[in-house]
């Protein structure tokens, strides 16, 4: 199917489809409703293959997905995507299991693609000058940024929560509802990155409220998990089975404490609370449904592509940008009554 | 950095470093470990862009994902992704809402990026010549297939599972424990798509079960989407107080029903139970946990890649393949005893 195929369909000149398909303001009205009424009935698609392809190495994108099947990125690569595509660029994506390296990843697509510049979505949190000049196309950091790394901050941009603050957010509302009691369960204390940005957080909250840690309420597991999720409470109320409230570094892991809790015979929030941070759609539909911090996660692809596209386009420098997440209230948290403060 | 780095800092020619990268058989032990070394401590990442660009020209497969965001498809592109570089083919993935064309899709993509062949994630179920005929590369359809569609199947490929036998199956699983008054859950029961093939299945079950079919118990509600599920129980609840079972379409459906019930004050399984078609994860951390026919996503992602390849390289026809779901038992069902068979 070409061009004349429309032509000869709709009656008119080749050159007044061209006009029609190019949008054209020279082109009579009943011409152009002709020409689009041949090009619907034919399923015409334009062969703009010289056209795209010069365009896709010139202007495209990339997107490294580290965490491929991690559910709180399924929207924001939507998001990104379709950020991407409003801003007349294409998009090249490449998803890596979570232990991967996203700036090798982001080379290689590079190489491959001619990419314009590399929006990562998830990675380290400690970059050195040295281990990013394997990437030497702008790059923005989308939902995490380099909180542990020597790297001069304005040769990328980032955009993300404050980890740190939101984790000592949710933390608090635990401590303001008379918890003490508190369990975190995450990766890692000491993984330089987005689980040791959250433990801090928990931290302070817990020293802000007079609370000395305690060891024994700090549950490491594999990261994001479920299944992991759900063997390190088990665990962990093995120890502490005297817990009141049960903080989680993703909504993922807490779906999986609220199951544990329940099989456990632990009411939730009468016996347990439990708050989280992600705001995922699922965690509207547990029982009960799950306290979380909600991460702005069409804001941060709109975000992050803006930000980039700053930087290729020179309009604008580097920036980082931390975006508030948003309580979303359950029912999996409940204050203490007087009687259990006393404990 | 270039490859005379990584020559200057292993102390060998720019030959050996070339041959090493290229895993030419002609390099000592030696020379190879040297050039590995200063490889890894440059963080040199070899310039392929030509060979690279040639290969995305000629070697790119498209993947379509329809309905963006549906969890589902999650682990599905991450194993699709794997099979096509497996098979030493690059990936260029586009995705629209569920609602969109995934045709009109594949034939832009394939435009602007010259591919070889495309993997339609989720579609329509009616495809007739005419309408495929704008996608004029090789093309397999994933998790569907053309049940409505007049087209011819040597045309094309398709993996699936079998809607309307594992409806049946589900369905069956109810009518076995007793179960009568057996709602369904779907999206329309005359989309000529998944959801009237799931219907077909329901329906069949009944019948064989000597059960008449009762519009009451009949839900339908947008595709896919929990909140729309979450709001349909509860008109159906409203109707059909006195139903014994639910049967949903999708995992996502079943996860608000179960939520939905609870707040009706229906306990699960004892008052109603639940089954579903899909098996996702988060299926697994549900209260209680759901039985669900799980479908076989990781070998639905591998199948449709090797058809599609089969059909690209001419070394095969096209074919169209069920797979069967695994019935997953959680403990969402239960058998209805003598005294409620009575009523």
């Amino acid at each position: 199917m070409t061009i004349k195929d429309v032509a000869e369909y709709s009656g008119v000149s080749v050159s007044s489809v061209s006009r029609v398909l190019n949008d054209h303001p020279d082109v009579s009205e009943n011409v152009r409703k002709r020409v689009l009424e041949a090009v619907n009935a034919l399923h015409y698609v334009p062969n703009n293959s010289a056209r795209d392809l010069s365009r896709a190495q010139t202007d495209a994108i990339g997107l490294i997905v580290r965490g491929a099947g991690n559910p709180f990125f399924t929207p924001i690569i939507s998001s990104i995507e379709k950020a991407i595509l409003d801003a007349g660029y294409t998009m090249e994506v490449h998803q890596i299991p979570a232990g991967e390296d996203e700036l090798a990843a982001g080379a290689s697509l590079s190489r491959a693609k001619r990419l314009k510049g590399v929006v990562l979505l998830g990675g380290e949190f400690d970059y050195t000058a040295e281990r990013t000049a394997v990437l030497d196309i702008p790059f923005v950091c989308c939902t995490f940024t380099n909180s542990f790394g020597t790297m001069d901050e304005n040769a990328f941009s980032s955009v993300s929560i404050d980890d740190e603050a939101e984790a000592y957010r949710a933390v608090r509302y635990l401590t303001d509802r008379g918890h003490r009691k508190i369990a975190i369960l995450l990766d890692s204390t000491h993984d330089r990155s987005i689980s040791e940005l959250r433990f801090r957080g928990y931290c302070r909250a817990l020293t802000e409220a007079g609370i000395p840690q305690d060891k024994t309420l700090v549950q490491e597991i594999d990261y994001y998990d479920m299944e992991a999720a759900y063997r390190g409470i088990r665990e962990l109320l093995v120890r502490r089975n005297d817990l009141t409230a049960v903080f989680t570094i993703a909504d993922t892991m807490g779906v999986a404490v609220l199951k544990a809790l329940h099989e456990a015979g632990k009411r939730v929030p009468e016996d347990c609370s439990v708050i989280s941070i992600d705001g995922l759609e699922m965690s509207r539909y547990t029982i009960p449904t799950l306290t979380t911090l909600e991460q702005p996660k069409e804001e941060l692809a709109r975000q992050a592509v803006s930000l980039l596209i700053n930087m290729i386009e020179c309009r604008g420098g580097t920036a980082h940008i931390y975006l508030p997440a948003k309580l979303r209230e359950g029912r999996s948290v409940e204050a203490l009554s007087n009687a259990d403060f006393q404990i």
